[in-house]
């Protein structure tokens, strides 16, 4: 059986065809510019090159209809026709209180995500697009959203709840939610599997490091607090945005300095973080060769995203009585070598020990503590893709 | 030797005549309404009778006149004269980055609290007016200026700089300053005499919770982080600010729900934290007999106060490599049996365990964890005038 997995931006769609009966990808695609001159597709299939189109494709309903023939392509396509696709499995970011967890798309559901979108008004709208799109092309194919809040719904109300007038949760839904759930779902289920343990009898703190962080404190089985917020911009130092920061902040440089609130707001998503402060690059690994080649302010980016993320490894083992597992993911997660060592320097006192050769290891699941560490760390790459697909599966067999 | 404390407010003013052979106050005294209709001086003198004068102040100039009488005063005053006050120390806010530590009045000193009066325009300038009042009535006593955030200025970059635009640092001095510094290094040193050990040779997370709360991390003596940041806005959830919060709510706020900016600001300053949580009060003792009582809200208002200290706790400890000592103080920190009780509930996991018994004290110094725990826990009342005084003899003896 094999579901499609989709995921929309506002210009661009992700996709992979995902054959279950061995939970590997048959082909990893990627829409760019839709919408804008210079609409592009590329698609990977294991042993084959490259397939790339340049098309023009005015809309998401356009480029689903490319993905579709490409992948049923019968030079390039990895399917005979379309009825392959047993579902397909959509990637969205807000389902807001109502959803804990994945559901089959309905008329409700849909009306739902709609009234998310003013929580999400950025990534929202073009989910929505992209799942009308293929309803429209293969209005008989079951289709699942699976949301990257769902996973954190099980926090309690004093990791949830900011500290403001209640009203504002009560009646406008302001409230911390959390984002990249299905990837600390993954890894966390991952990380027991691996460890030959039951995930309800592990805590667990999961750090999903990449251009977006997010970290998160797992424990019996749920997420019980995560480092973003309102929204993506709360937390770690991310790649342009800020994460935490005194609120007071916004209100000198729209006071004392002139600046609009859309210009603080555009500063502190777009220009801050790991590019603000070092002024070389939202990549850590640009960062890393410049921090290298005697770059100060990229030393200093580097000291602060490190110093950040140990803080809250040591404030979630604080909320949840202790750790047995810390886990690295997402792409500076699971390649950094240098990052992961210099997180976990200090850490020593709850007993956490790094082995410098285990940890020496990219992308791919590994141990990185050594034989006796108390707590353990591992590398477990990320698969949202296979989640979603998983989730999707188990929902149209219900 | 006797020194005087002097504490401004925008119309208040608080001071203390401390006898600094025994350290102790010859005089407690609070002038209330300054420039206001009902101005009222109280002073307390140890053994005697509260002494109260409701008479006009129009200023901070009158009100000082009046205490300096009611000091000298042959019936209710404590001296014989004006001769007997060494010197005046006096609480400043905000010294920013120049300031590590507590100077002599100088023309150039003035020069810098103008300068810093941008960073704390609701003190400083109260600060100011004070000293300038001082100056004129008593122009040969030396007078010191102790600042708020002088113990805070050895935090490392990677702890007091914002991931925003390394310029906002350079150019407009955006970062953490941290307050409360004369209590966190009070009770810091004073904890260190209470183990008998050397603060150089101690990590201690010392714990300032009042209305207004903050915590820090003070290794080899020095303030090495703290919760309170470019303002006392940043940090834990406190008597009416909001505290840590996802900084794009106050977008939020603007762009969907129509607030203006000063609007958000007296919001996340004056009607958030415990009081906006609960909807009750500001006052936690209020707010635990509302949770006695069944009020949900209350319940939460406690629950979300004693997470978030915890988790601090906890990041702390990752950020120093581990704790020694967690020092409770100020107002709540000193007298609430049940809050630091619920705050030390899950941290077992790094050793420290509370005495129940040794815990059920109040307004004294105290160990309260038990005789194995490996961390220790202390209550230990602050005393920032007492300080104030120290700084103010070491200098005018220097």
């Amino acid at each position: 059986m094999n579901i499609l997995v989709i995921n929309c931006g506002s210009s661009s769609l992700k996709y992979q065809l995902i054959n279950m009966s061995n939970e590997e990808p048959l082909a990893v695609g990627l829409v760019e510019r839709i919408g804008i001159e210079g609409s592009i597709l590329t698609q990977k299939v294991e042993g084959r090159d490259k397939y790339i189109i340049k098309q023009l494709m005015t809309s998401h309903k356009d480029a689903i209809k490319l993905v579709l023939n490409v992948l049923v392509d019968s030079t390039n396509g990895v399917i005979k026709s379309m009825d392959e696709i047993a579902a397909i499995g959509h990637r969205v970011v807000h389902g807001g209180e109502k959803y804990s967890s994945s559901v089959l798309v309905t008329d409700e559901v849909m009306k739902d995500l709609e009234d998310c979108a003013k929580l999400a008004p950025l990534h929202n709208p073009p989910n929505i697009i992209g799942i009308n799109a293929c309803k429209a092309l293969m209005p008989n194919t079951p289709m699942v959203v699976v949301f990257d809040t769902a996973f954190h719904q099980t926090m309690p109300e004093k990791a949830f709840l900011y500290a403001i007038p209640y009203e504002l949760y009560k009646e406008h839904n302001i409230r911390k939610y959390g984002f990249h759930g299905t990837s600390h779902k993954y890894v966390s289920d991952k990380v027991a599997e691996v460890m030959c343990k039951d995930v309800k009898d592990l805590k667990i703190i999961t750090c999903h490091l990449s251009n977006g962080s997010s970290i998160t404190a797992v424990m019996n089985s749920q997420s019980v607090d995560t480092s973003m917020g309102f929204t993506p911009l709360e937390g770690l130092v991310m790649g342009t945005r800020c994460g935490d920061i005194d609120p007071a902040v916004i209100f000198y440089l729209i006071n004392e300095l002139g600046y609009s609130a859309e210009e603080v707001n555009t500063l502190l998503n777009k220009k801050s973080g790991a590019l603000g402060v070092s002024g070389v690059s939202s990549d850590f690994r640009d960062i890393i060769s410049a921090a290298a080649e005697g770059n100060t302010r990229a030393k200093i980016a580097l000291d602060m995203f490190y110093y950040r993320v140990r803080k809250y490894i040591g404030s979630y083992a604080a909320a949840m009585g202790g750790v047995d597992c810390i886990v690295f993911t997402a792409g500076v997660g699971e390649n950094s070598v240098e990052i992961r060592a210099e997180i976990c320097k200090g850490l020593e006192f709850f007993g956490l020990e790094i082995d410098d050769e285990r940890n020496n290891v990219r992308g791919k699941i590994a141990e990185l503590s050594t034989e006796d560490s108390k707590v353990k760390a591992f590398a477990i790459p990320t698969n949202e893709e296979l989640m979603i697909a998983k989730d999707t599966i188990s929902l149209i067999t219900k």
